[in-house]
């Protein structure tokens, strides 16, 4: 599509110097999911992977789990006046298996909890949908030289960042510090998503020897899409929140987070990292 | 509430030498936003200055543009099995004269739009339901060494990042340069609506004499939630995506990006920037 950056006039000042000049941005546009002919969801995302980005919205819904999930994902043209493509609604199509969730409910899992609206109902609501127990797959152990290779690995390899300044990155490295996949959106948690979709149309869920790397924060929503793809480690170049800790440590999933130089936090699941010390009390 | 930082143990590995210790993390918790009793949306935020989020984001949404809009906002007991109060459901009610969204219709303002679901179509959402035009107030006129003082005034006045890294910041600032307001949230525009619901409680709106300042990146939803807010200058320390600044030249607004030591990038707006020469063309 070559979509990702589009040009403007801008004028930039410098130390009192004013001059008028072109300038790279990152894009923007609205994506509407449809399930099935549905309306699902309206995202901002930066254009291109749009079939990714779906089917990785997705199976972080819980609604996909497999190749085999998902029949086909199409482009709708006429949905403007004149019948024309804006590229900007994709319907994806799922197999007869595959159990579609009403989308009248507003897909809001919360209200289904029995402790009302709080914290405990949206780890309860990941619990209850997740199809990849991080549990079942031990044996992963990566040291932490591994991990702070990483965060340099990234920014090396991004390609739009360097032009606009205004994309988040994430990316999938393999047990052995390798980088399987790179992607950049203006949203962090839309990255993930193309990620994952990803993955999944080539038949890779669960990712359970990979890592997820994201160039910011650690949300408990990123925290869920992990868990919902397989992905047993999440590294963040930024802080978790609170609720990113909890869900992590509940699913067994591995929280790294202020991953910069040759220093980490371990917010849970620290029994993969090899270290050659156990942890003492500060 | 003093629920804005929680307290978590974690392994921290410096160089080598790995210690277990307590941390302070940034709160996220899920917040249900109720108008006159039907839900709206659920937002992940971090607890505190509910009301005033709430209501901001009514102000987003066109819902609420004036104090006497607003009859009440409570938080919501009996949402759980138990009757208790979780604070994470609040109810806002409206005056009788103001116009509720049919809400079975999701809020999706871009279908209704001629053009079908593409970056037009957003801009057309905004200029239908903006109230407060900015080309109305002409005259505000800022220097670019006013600008460049803000970012350090929003640090020096950022309370809880410092302990956790965990926060996204947004402050308002008089024209001339004094703190008025500052939010924190692990959602940017969490941080946004609280200042602008704050506003709309106190009855300043529209903010037509202010800056806004946001610790990131300038997105669409960030520019549209200024608009609607009536606040003609918005800076941000980061990149501005293609449909922000589409958004702001359409309506007017000085949109400010890579504010950062003596420099800035303006991308719309430059009117209201007081320069000693014209932008001579790079």
């Amino acid at each position: 599509m070559g979509r990702a950056t589009e040009r403007r006039r801008i004028v930039r000042i410098r130390d009192g110097k004013v001059s008028a000049r072109p300038d790279t941005l990152a894009a923007e546009e609205p994506l509407e999911i449809r399930l099935n002919g549905k309306r699902l969801a309206v995202t901002m995302r930066t254009p291109g992977d749009d079939f990714p980005l779906a089917a990785g919205f997705l199976v972080s819904e819980g609604v996909l789990a497999h190749r085999s999930d998902l029949t086909s994902i199409v482009y709708c043209a006429g949905a403007t006046e004149d019948g024309s493509n804006t590229y900007n609604v994709v319907d994806v199509r799922t197999a007869p298996t595959v159990a579609v969730p009403d989308i009248t409910l507003e897909r809001n899992v919360y209200t289904s909890s029995s402790c009302g609206l709080c914290g405990k109902a949206s780890l309860e609501a990941v619990r209850t949908t997740a199809r990849f127990p991080l549990a079942d797959e031990p044996g992963l152990r990566l040291t932490p030289e591994l991990l702070t290779a990483l965060p340099e690995r990234l920014r090396a390899s991004q390609r739009v960042f360097d032009r606009t300044g205004g994309l988040h990155a994430a990316a999938l490295f393999s047990e052995r510090g390798e980088l399987l996949d790179l992607r950049e959106d203006v949203g962090r948690h839309n990255a993930v998503d193309k990620l994952i979709g990803r993955a999944l149309q080539q038949g890779l869920l669960p990712l359970s020897r990979a890592v997820l790397m994201v160039s910011g924060r650690a949300s408990f929503e990123l925290v869920q899409k992990a868990v919902m793809a397989g992905i047993p480690v999440l590294a963040a170049v930024s802080a978790p929140s609170s609720l990113a800790v909890d869900l992590a440590a509940e699913q067994g999933l591995t929280l790294v987070g202020f991953l910069r130089g040759s220093s980490m936090n371990v917010y849970a699941g620290e029994e993969r990292l090899a270290l050659e010390e156990p942890a003492h009390q500060a």
